[in-house]
C-alpha cells in the first residue's frame, strides 16, 4: 500500500476520496424525520382545481397558483389499483401505502384471504425508537388512518379498529373521533377510556391540545366540533377559531420532535375524497387548501432540518371523475361560480334539506321554495340553468320529496344520484357544471395520482411507479430492511 | 502554479479533476437526435386506460401494462393552459411546444394580437443545420404539425399553412394529406404542385414510399388511404397491410439519420384526440397503442444512438373529460366489454348511420333496426342497458332522424351530442359506460398532461412544469440559445 507522507499529498489523497464518493454516488442516506400527507381522493383533477381556484380569486389571467407541496423539487405519477379491482378503496391503498402490498377492497394490512398480516412502516419505525403520529379530518377509525396502526379483515370492524389505537403505543394521534366508540350495539368497553388505561392523554377541546406540551406522553386529541360521521367539519364548514388540519399537524412536530431517533408523521386530508364523492367541488377545493397548509407546517419544520427531512405527498386514489372541463361549457371554464359557495353540501342538506322535508307536505313541495336558500348559499340562480339542467334538478327535488312519478331502476337512482339526497348532490353537481367542472362518478376512479417529495431521499419519488413502491422507497429512506418481495 | 513532474501524481491530478468535473455537474450535453412525440388529447386517462386495456386483453389478475414510453426513466407533469383559457386547443398547445409562448386559443405561433411572430425550436435547429421532420395521423395542415412549421393568425387558414409546408425546407413530412390543398374555393395553385417546385418529392402511395432511400432529398408523403378530414384512418378502422404511423416514424429516421447535423422529429399521433372528442375509448386506446409503436421505432433508433439521442413524449391537452370509473359501474371496470369493438365510431356513422338515413323514412325508424348492426360492430346488446340509457339511445336515435319530439335547446343539444350524429356518438358513449368509462365532454379538458423524457437531457423533464417549458428544455438540449422570458 503506498504512504503517504507528505502533508499535501494527504489532503490531496483525501479530497479525491471525498470527490469520488459523491461522483459515485451516496449511499442512501436516512431521514429522521418523515411526513407522508395523503390526500384521500386527491388526483391531478383535485389538486389541479384547487390551482386554478385559487388563482382565479386572485387575478383575471390565465394561470395556476401552485399549491405549496406541488413546488416541491420532485413529481412522480403513482398507480393505485389493488389486488381486486382497477379501483381501490382507502383501505386497500392504506394497505399498499403501509405495507407495500396489494389487497382487496375493505380488507385493512391483511392479504387476500384476510387470514395474513402485513406488518406496517410505522410498526417498523416504531420498534426502533421512532415516535409515530396519526392525523386526519375523519375519524381516526377511518380507513386510510385505520392502515398506519391497525390490522382487520374489515374495514367496517370500527371498534375493533379503535382498540387496536389504543394497543399501539404510537405517540400523538389527532383530528377526528370515532364512529363506533362502544361498539356496533353500544355494549362494548369504551376505545377511548381503553387508550387511557394504556396511557394516553385524551383531550377534547381547544384549550387543552393548545396546552399539550413536548413531554406530555402518548396523546389522543379529538376535535371538539364533530360533522358527518364523527370527522372535522368541511374545511369550508370551518369555523375560524376551531383547529384546523395545519393545528393537528404542529402540535404532532412540536410533541416529537425532540425524539433522538425522530419520527414518522402521516396526515391525512380525509374529507377531500368526501367532498368528491358528493360531486361538490368547492368543498374538495378548500379541504385542498387546507391539506396545502397542514403540509406547509411540515415544510417550516424541514427548513430547520432540512439535512434529516422527508416530505412525500401523495393521493390514495382519485374520487368522482372529476373533470376540468364539461361539456356544456366547452373550451371555457368559470372557476369565479364556485367561489360564492358558503357551505358544503352536507351542510346544506342538514341545515336546509331535511327540515324543508321535514316541515312540507309532498303535495306542497315546490323547488322555487329553495330557490332563495340555493341562491344565498351557492350563488346559484336556477334560472341560469339550461332548460336540461332545470329539469334534473326539478326531478331530483321531486325525488327528494316522495314524488317521483317515474321512479327510476335501482341501477339508475345510483347512477343519478349515487345513494345520495337527489336534490342536494344536484345543487353541488349543477353549480359545478355552470363552472366548467365536470363529474362522472360518485365513487373512486383509477387514474393515477401524483406524488410529490422533497427532502431526504426525494429522489426516489421520481418516476412512474406503483402506490405498494411508496412503502419501499420509505422504507429506505428510513433505513429499514424490509422483506424483498 | 504547481508543476507536477512525477507521471504518478500527473495521472492522480488528471483522476482528481475528471471525478470533480463529474461531481459538479456536467454542462449541459446535446443531443444530436431529438425526437417529440405528441399525443394529441392524451393525458394521464388516455395512457391509463391504454395500460389496463392492453392487460384485460393478456390477463385476468388487475394490474396494468406498461407502454413502452412511460416505461422511460423520467416522468414528469405538464399544465397546458394557453393565455386566453385554462383549457387550450391544439394550435395555442403546439405554439406553446414548439416556440415557448403562450397565446390565444386558434392562433398558431403569433402572439395575442396575432401580428407578432414566434420562432419556432425547429426554425432555430433547421438554420443549423439540423434536419426537421414532421409526422403525423392528422392532414398535416393540422395544428398540431403546423405549430412546427408554419404562423398564422387562424387554424383555419388551411391553404395558407399548406403553402408554408412547401416553403420550409424541412426535409420530412408524413402522414396525412391536405383540408384545403387549392384553397377554400379550389381556386389557388395546388399547395401539393408548389411543393414539388420547391424541390419536395412526393409520394401517394405505399410502394413509392418503401422505395424512398436516404438521398431521396426532402420528401412529402401522404398516405394513401385517407379517413375523415384527410387523416389517415383510425388504428382500429386500419388495414393491416396499409402504411402506420410507425412506418412513417422509421422512414423519417431512416432518411435523415445520416445527416452530420443530426435532426429533429416530431410525430404527433393526433387521432387519439379525435376518438375522445366522439367519447369513443376503444378507438383512442388503439390510437394509442399505435402511438406508442411509433415511439418504439425511436426507442430503437436511441438504442444504437444511445449517447446522441433524446425522446420526449407529451400530451398537448387532455379530451372529453375521460375518467376511468363511472357512476353507473361504481367501483368496477370492465375493459373488455370494449374489446368487441371492430370500428371507430366515424366508420360506424359513414356505413351505418348515414345509409340508414338516407334510406329510411323518418315515421318508419326504429331503433331496433340498428340493434344488429350495434351488436355487431360494437358487442353490444340494447337490452344490457340500463332503462335510463335505453332512453338516452332511443332520444338520440329519434333525435338522428328527425323526429325529437321535444327539440332540446340549442345549449342542450351540445352537452348531449356535442355537435356529434346523436345515434353515432351515443353507442360508443354508452358502450363506454358499461365499461366503467366516463367522458363530461366533447371538448378538451384542462388537467395536467404526463410528459416522459429517455435519453441525452431526460432529466431535465422531471418534475411539475409548464408546457412551455418543454420549448426551452428542448433547446436547451439542442444547444439553441433561446430569447430569455
Amino acid at each position: 500500500m503506498l504512504t503517504l507522507k507528505s502533508p499535501w499529498l494527504r489532503r490531496l489523497a483525501l479530497a479525491l476520496t471525498t470527490v469520488a464518493a459523491v461522483a459515485a454516488g451516496p449511499a442512501q442516506k436516512h431521514a429522521k424525520y418523515v411526513f407522508l400527507f395523503i390526500g384521500d381522493g386527491m388526483a391531478m383533477p383535485q389538486i389541479s382545481s384547487a390551482e386554478v381556484f385559487s388563482r382565479a380569486m386572485t387575478s383575471k389571467d390565465i394561470s395556476i397558483n401552485r399549491l405549496g407541496f406541488t413546488q416541491f423539487p420532485v413529481a412522480g405519477l403513482t398507480t393505485t389499483y389493488d389486488a381486486g379491482s382497477f379501483i381501490t378503496d382507502s383501505a386497500s391503498a392504506g394497505t399498499a401505502l403501509a405495507t407495500g402490498n396489494k389487497t382487496l377492497n375493505g380488507v385493512i394490512n391483511m392479504d387476500t384471504t384476510k387470514t395474513r398480516q402485513f406488518k406496517t412502516i410505522t410498526e417498523y419505525v416504531h420498534e426502533r425508537g421512532v415516535k409515530v403520529g396519526i392525523v386526519t379530518t375523519v375519524s381516526l377509525d377511518h380507513a386510510t388512518p385505520a392502515s398506519f396502526y391497525a390490522k382487520t379483515p374489515s374495514r367496517g370492524n370500527y371498534y375493533d379498529i379503535s382498540v387496536q389505537l389504543g394497543r399501539s403505543g404510537f405517540e400523538y394521534f389527532g383530528g377526528g373521533g370515532f364512529l363506533q366508540p362502544r361498539g356496533k350495539d353500544h355494549d362494548q368497553a369504551d376505545a377511548i377510556a381503553l387508550a387511557r388505561q394504556a396511557g394516553y392523554t385524551y383531550v377534547n377541546d381547544k384549550a387543552a391540545f393548545q396546552a399539550l406540551k413536548p413531554g406530555a406522553g402518548k396523546v389522543l386529541a379529538v376535535n371538539r366540533t364533530l360533522q358527518d360521521s364523527s370527522s372535522m367539519p368541511y374545511e369550508i364548514d370551518r369555523k375560524p377559531d376551531d383547529l384546523s388540519l395545519a393545528d393537528y399537524t404542529r402540535k404532532g412536530i412540536e410533541l416529537m420532535a425532540s425524539n433522538p431517533k425522530g419520527f414518522f408523521l402521516m396526515v391525512e386530508g380525509g374529507k377531500i375524497d368526501w367532498a368528491c364523492h358528493a360531486n361538490d367541488a368547492a368543498s374538495s377545493i378548500r379541504d385542498t387548501l387546507a391539506f396545502d397548509r397542514a403540509v406547509s407546517e411540515a415544510v417550516k419544520f424541514a427548513e430547520k432540518h432540512a439535512g434529516d427531512t422527508l416530505i412525500v405527498v401523495t393521493g390514495d386514489h382519485e374520487c368522482g371523475g372529476m373533470t376540468l372541463g364539461f361539456a356544456g361549457t366547452q373550451y371555457s371554464t368559470f372557476f369565479a361560480r364556485i367561489a360564492p359557495q358558503k357551505m358544503s353540501f352536507q351542510r346544506f342538506n342538514d341545515e336546509v334539506v331535511e327540515p324543508y322535508k321535514q316541515a312540507t307536505a309532498r303535495d306542497k313541495a315546490r323547488l322555487g321554495d329553495l330557490a332563495p336558500a340555493i341562491r344565498e348559499n351557492f350563488g346559484m340562480d336556477l334560472a341560469a340553468l339550461s332548460p336540461l339542467q332545470q329539469a334534473q334538478l326539478e326531478a331530483a327535488f321531486q325525488r327528494t320529496m316522495g314524488n317521483g312519478q317515474a321512479q327510476p331502476a335501482q341501477e339508475d337512482r345510483f347512477l343519478l344520484y349515487g345513494g345520495y339526497e337527489p336534490i342536494t348532490i344536484k345543487v353541488t353537481q349543477l353549480l359545478n357544471q355552470t363552472a366548467g367542472i365536470g363529474w362522472t362518478s360518485y365513487a373512486h376512479t383509477g387514474v393515477p395520482v401524483a406524488t410529490f417529495a422533497k427532502g431526504v431521499g426525494q429522489e426516489l419519488f421520481a418516476g412512474y411507479y406503483d402506490n405498494t413502491d411508496i412503502f419501499r422507497r420509505l422504507a429506505r429512506v428510513m433505513g429499514v430492511a424490509t422483506p424483498s418481495r
